[in-house]
């Protein structure tokens, strides 16, 4: 059998969010209100966002919080916050996830915990969907740290598969508060339908990912969508809102929300 | 008994040289001719010098020398090289040691290697010799990554004893190319006698330190000093040189090149 | 005559903020709110704080509201926020505010505006305060900008009378939420009694300043205070209902709030 | 007539280099010799490389020199040297650019100097030559500082119309060690005959370029080109040879070296 997640036997999901995005002086996102709502965070390692302290406290928190702990690797653009695609070569790019993800592995094992997961981050993550060479470099990086670790990518991507290749277990991930187009794909942000700005229609869609592993595209065709993890998108202004009502919406439907691959639910 | 190095029992002694100090497009030090020569090697971590590529490759090339890889962190002061001393707060500089020295380990065990020890770099090495708040920060930050890392610093300071004072092996730094005063201190550069130009003078003061645990003051009289490990400055002109002769000038009196704690000589 | 700014002749006073200190995803203060409060801006220029968009909009905010624009440089220590002190040579430090204060120079009169003043930011304002050579580089390196822009120093220190002694006009500042000693000198932050909460005691000591060029020491005794611009401290929870109470106090007493050395009152 | 700079009506040329290219501890370059064989040159602004002392010194050197100064702003990618494409929108550019030319232009006035011209460096100057908008936004950020600053870019490019379309004098670089195919484009560097590396022969086509205004392509064809100024690569290792030698051919032609819209030949 495969090394991926199953697709929810128990209809099991994971939570993730996007934390530790404060920089020095300036705070960024809802840490102390998001992480009791997850099974699982994705944690800046330095380059686009996060440093050295705020790094160490959000791992102090997500242990608190019972929460696996991922690195959350980005380019070296701190100023356009690792959303500005770069032309790195694969060996730079090897050598990046090296880096940072070691960062957070040490500091995350110096607090008592064991690093779970790799996500990379912003345009890197949207890169390696459809860059094989730049996916394989990410996979190779993080087999190359510890094999047992997760790989997370987005659900039909190159990351995902590169990852699978060489024997990783990943988590394809799925957006609840995005809409689908009939291939599959995320409508672009560019149109005016791509967000799903109401909490129920969203959590309804996160329900449905989890449950019948499909999601109504656009046009209203049902689609086939593998979901071993869904994003909440941790720096917009209804975050701990949207967290809760999936949190709830979750919870009547008897799903358990855990981190992939962890041995028990959260 | 100490969790202290055994000063050189068997004529033992450990030579280390700071290399890794590359950064993007501009080369620096002679790493390659350097590596052959020593028993030990500090890498620059990405704050004042080396990058994420520079690191590998470092790492790789003490791997094929057989030569000790130790983390060398400093202040997040690249275009000052580290070299100018910063007001940060104990906390910080705690978390300023763990990201970086947990970036290179991980760099160093996804190749196959062992981190061996810890030397802070530049202003943050002569401020922690002083200062017994931040010395503890540093000592307390690699306790916490690996109890077993080896923690290196001047001869005589609060960091070395601010180590042992929390049961971490420790190796006592001193120089072959600076010259000492009556009370066991460094000459300050502000002084024309601080440094030793001619090889054959330091090398001799390298035998000196080893063999009889002593060096031979400005003033002329001798003087004890603990030297677990010399260190060859490799961005002088001459670093090569210089090694060259040390190590001539040991094999002539039978003593070994060896990392600190190591369990062989090189 | 000499070439400080007359202390308040006809009842006026300069208020100033430190504004654009957000830097790329990172938003800090409340710009919009304090620019109609304030006769003058201290713009931070990329090295602690700002990026060139920030600045831009920044410059663009202060136009629009007839807000004097100054400079304001900093260490090159974004995550510390500049506030953390740094060892630089006076050498270094004319350097570091040529490249500063041109950078924002060029960006404020490509819109339109001219620069009025510099302002150093943080630790390199407090070192500035109390470091002849530090402070008297600092001044060299804003009159070879130009000759008439104007230096802005904490009232009574070594910054304000090194930019005297070269023939700059000058701006001493003083602060109505911060008490005052005996000798003239601010009660340390680490003091309990260090800073005014009260939003009406505030108003009333700025306006003290400016009437009787007096403050009352935290002893009791009246102290001759020179104030020629008042600073409000933008990234305080409550700046801007400060801002407001100072703006009406100084309308009840007929106060002028005016930059330094403008032809007209804002 | 056109903004333009005439052709080499009486055999004029100007020879340009890339210098100020060190940081910090680290030299590139051989900015010294370079600097009297060379009638302007394109100083690094902090970005890409370059520091506020090293611009400062540069400048200072092509002043004492009589050497057109020009700002190079690159990308904000010190590790990749502002060689990596990056996905930046054009505001972002026009404030980049603004930011990093103010900042040169003001050390240069400070020095006693005068900015001459803007020449893109790396990954922003090829992308500016192929991507209109990119260019267009160079080149509104140069006209606003000062509508007379000659805007270099390579020849047959977008930066070079777009700088023409809003009343910019240009200057049009072509290249002495690179060869050219048919279609009047570079080789890239990728094939193996892109670079020439006889000196004698990049000699030649350098004197061809400014007396026929023409070059020879791979295939032997003879074609036309547009050359203002010549571009001596500072970071090869024979950059003085090459210097020297194209300086002789120039000699023995009667080509004067000059900076473009410069009165007077060096």
């Amino acid at each position: 059998m495969s090394g991926t997640f199953p697709s929810n036997p128990m209809s099991r999901i994971d939570l993730n969010a996007d934390l530790g995005e404060s920089f020095g002086p300036w705070p960024m996102g809802n840490d102390r209100e998001l992480m009791p709502l997850i099974s699982s965070t994705n944690i800046a390692c330095g380059y686009h966002a996060g440093d050295p302290t705020t790094m160490r406290k959000t791992v102090e928190l997500a242990l608190e919080h019972n929460v696996s702990i991922g690195a959350h690797p980005g380019y070296p653009d701190l100023q356009g916050f690792g959303r500005r695609n770069m032309a790195m070569k694969p060996d730079e790019i090897f050598d990046l996830i090296q880096y940072q993800v070691s960062a957070l592995k040490g500091i995350c094992e110096s607090s008592g915990g064991r690093l779970h997961h790799v996500k990379p981050h912003g345009a890197l993550y949207n890169q390696a969907a459809k860059d094989r060479d730049l996916a394989a470099a990410i996979a190779r990086a993080v087999k190359a740290i510890d094999p047992t670790l997760v790989l997370y990518g987005l659900s039909g991507s190159l990351l995902v598969s590169e990852g699978e290749a060489i024997g990783l277990r990943t988590a394809s991930e799925a957006f609840a508060d995005r809409t689908y187009q009939t291939d599959g794909q995320l409508t672009p942000r560019s149109q005016p339908n791509a967000l799903i700005t109401e909490t129920a229609v969203a959590a309804a869609q996160a329900v449905a990912m989890v449950r019948d592993n499909a999601v109504s595209a656009t046009d209203g065709t049902n689609i086939a969508i593998k979901a071993d993890t869904v994003c909440i998108h941790g720096d917009s202004a209804n975050a701990v809102e949207f967290a809760r009502a999936i949190n709830a919406a979750f919870a009547a439907q008897g799903i358990q929300i855990s981190a992939p691959f962890a041995s028990d639910a959260k």
